[in-house]
């Protein structure tokens, strides 16, 4: 099969995928004290995988997380970083693609473009999962939210590359939380504190995480205080 | 051309690379109160470019770096970091490419699997440039070490590999300062703030220097002190 043909599999309106590259987005929910995940199940082989794509032949790396992205969650705009490129290898496991084709009813070659390797950049995205309604696509079955303590087994090295993005999420999140637009216009430091303690997975002391978020120098007080309570009101933030 | 055949061209030993997916490797030389970046020349055309290479078909794309990083500059185990994968459509330049192979007299044919486009992952280093003799290869005629603020126009968006490069590793410092190896086995507060002084490219205070140091839990204070002098002698650190 010449390299022009394969190319042109698969792609709308006849446009090809560069091959040997994936993308795998990890897409994390948070909403009230949960922290999610978004997963597909193929189709018939029960098979879960994290939602991910190809890139165009023109079409900018970014630009292609961010279809994919938009594509399973209906979300556009929303931050989208790059973690890790994952290249070992071992990932290599054309049996588990083959079989999930055959199950749609495709028989692929063996020097297929989907059956060669890939080296896959991960990316990761925060969105409030209640503004999302998961979208599957005609080869998966299955598109859905996950609690992050009840993952399934994943194909490949999905698993570790969910456990990536949560290092890399933890790690960035006092850069990125005004970017990430999870909180509302104005909020208490007990409201910020519920959304560290979620995605970080543990408890934090009040005091110390005040004093850590006021040095960030992205908060701004508000002289607006709540005056439907008995006891003394919280502060309420915004960011500046 | 079929596939298989372009594979093979280019691979010690006949064994072929992965298309479209390249490394580009910022390797950094520290010493006393400079730090330079390793630049390669490719002969005849002028055509400046940062150290890079491509993916063996079944190799580890981490240990691809290694190899590339290596090759050039003779050392092994030092710590390399994956920061960013470039992968604008904008980047693609196959004209200077086919102009540094004509050079080098081949004479390419338009689909051949150097002039497609690539993807590049970033990995940067930072060794001591006293280690290393630079080793270019018979398509480069130089490899050579320039100062941070002489770096000359690159091929492609090397530039900017640069520029991302110095920022992940400046924002990583802290982080990395123990698996970079740059400090003799003892050293003062002065030395090591030489070092950040240097990468980071400002003047730091050295109380506040100070203060961060040893907040970061890293350092070991020596009960030695050096007696050489008339003034009162600094202390001592290792890394823990």
């Amino acid at each position: 099969m010449k390299k022009q043909d394969t190319k042109n599999e698969g792609g709308p309106g006849g446009e090809g995928y560069m091959h040997g590259l994936a993308i795998d987005a990890v897409i994390f929910g948070f909403h009230d004290q949960q922290l999610k995940v978004l997963l597909m199940q193929y189709k018939k082989t029960g098979v879960f995988a994290l939602p991910g794509g190809f890139i165009r032949e023109k079409e900018n790396l970014n630009e292609a997380a961010k279809r994919v992205v938009s594509v399973r969650t209906g979300l556009s705009n929303i931050y989208l970083e790059q973690f890790y490129v994952f290249g070992d290898y071992a990932r290599y496991d054309p049996q588990t693609m083959k079989a999930v084709m055959m199950a749609n009813n495709l028989t692929p070659e063996d020097n297929h473009w989907l059956l060669q390797r890939f080296i896959s950049v991960g990316y990761y995205a925060l969105v409030d999962f209640t503004k999302v309604v998961p979208m599957p696509d005609q080869i998966f079955d299955g598109c859905d939210w996950y609690e992050l303590n009840c993952i399934p087994q994943l194909m490949q090295d999905h698993n570790l590359i969910v456990q990536k993005a949560l290092e890399a999420l933890r790690s960035g999140l006092d850069n990125k939380l005004v970017a990430f637009n999870l909180m509302p216009t104005e909020f208490t430091m007990g409201d910020l504190q519920i959304l560290y303690e979620t995605i970080l997975g543990k408890k934090l002391l009040r005091p110390a995480f005040q004093r850590k978020m006021l040095g960030l120098g992205i908060l701004e007080r508000i002289a607006k205080r709540w005056t439907g309570g008995a006891h003394k009101a919280p502060y309420l933030y915004r960011f500046k």
